[in-house]
């Protein structure tokens, strides 16, 4: 069985919990001590010298860390990633999109309001990151204006890597209400078959 | 035949001439006016909403953005992707590595020292990059210091992807001395067939 290492409130660990739900894939999860610099020592620095959550635990000596290798690694042959091969890389133009437009301003925005002690610590750094933050919604919402699904209007690894930590992206100070379209596929994702919430 | 609009001297618009390149696969160049802001304004913004490069047009109608995606539409089925589940799954690792944990460091910083006028407006952020940037190498060199290539032993887009701004970092600053394995890579990926450089 597989193990998840992770911080249950990282959308990034959230991500891969909801496609092996989604996948009806068994799994345990295990809680990394990342406050306490668990990623940082042996044993978990030898599943991931990168030393981020989430890793994937796929037997005895092998992991897989990066949350999006670990969706495309669940869902490779799935009904969770499109049969053709454009749609299969524009589900990864979207990963791309996710991983370096998106998460590093929406979700590094939440982490300093909502998990620090002092977030005023960070005013600089949030100035720096919302405005892209913004765009990163912007870009969403044009295209969800014209798209069910971010891939040939079927639901996909891409879906579940943008909700990560695009439905928590108020507890960062981002105003979903200016983004209708990210909106109603927020509640699309919701109504898809087995999705769990990040709290579960 | 594909076209790839993209600046010339970019890492990611190089990955993309490199794997086309080593694929024996047909292409047209097309030099975008970043500077001018090109990017922002249709018809490049119909291509790619992000307004970044590259973009490979596959035809009239269909265009893909993001360099990492592209070298996944690129090389799914070749020889330039491993077969096994595990293996490609550890590709697209290495491939979100490159743009969450290394790009933004060492492309930014080698930007800003090489190509904008005054590299001293941007003190703070060259400051703020650097660690992260030598902490990514550090990571490639301990990783190299057992492989060969980054999967399986196996010359892959992984490879491609994380070559493009490591050979040059140095123009950011980075001292590639300092990363002996990262180096004797560097020396492999060039003896590669079909490789060409950054300038070709």
């Amino acid at each position: 069985m597989y193990t998840l290492y992770e911080m249950a409130l990282s959308g990034n660990c959230y991500k891969c919990r909801l496609a092996l739900q989604q996948l009806g894939i068994p799994y345990e999860r295990v809680a990394v001590d990342v406050s306490g610099g668990e990623q940082y020592r042996a044993p978990f620095r030898q599943m991931n010298l990168n030393s981020k959550v989430p890793v994937l635990k796929i037997s005895e000596t092998e992991a897989l860390p990066e949350s999006n290798a670990i969706l495309f690694f669940l869902a490779e042959r799935s009904r969770l990633m499109p049969q053709a091969s454009l749609a299969r890389a524009q589900v990864m133009q979207w990963l791309f999109f996710e991983q370096y437009s998106h998460e590093p301003y929406i979700a590094t925005v939440r982490f300093w309001k909502k998990f620090t002690a002092n977030p005023d610590a960070y005013r600089a750094d949030i100035a720096r990151c919302m405005p892209k933050g913004e765009k990163a919604l912007a870009v969403m919402n044009e295209h969800l204006g014209q798209h069910i699904f971010f891939v040939d209007n079927q639901y996909s690894i891409a879906d579940i890597a943008l909700y990560a930590y695009t439905h928590v992206a108020e507890e960062g100070g981002y105003q979903l209400s200016r983004y209708p379209a990210v909106q109603a596929w927020l509640r699309r994702v919701e109504q898809t078959p087995g999705f769990v919430p990040i709290t579960a």
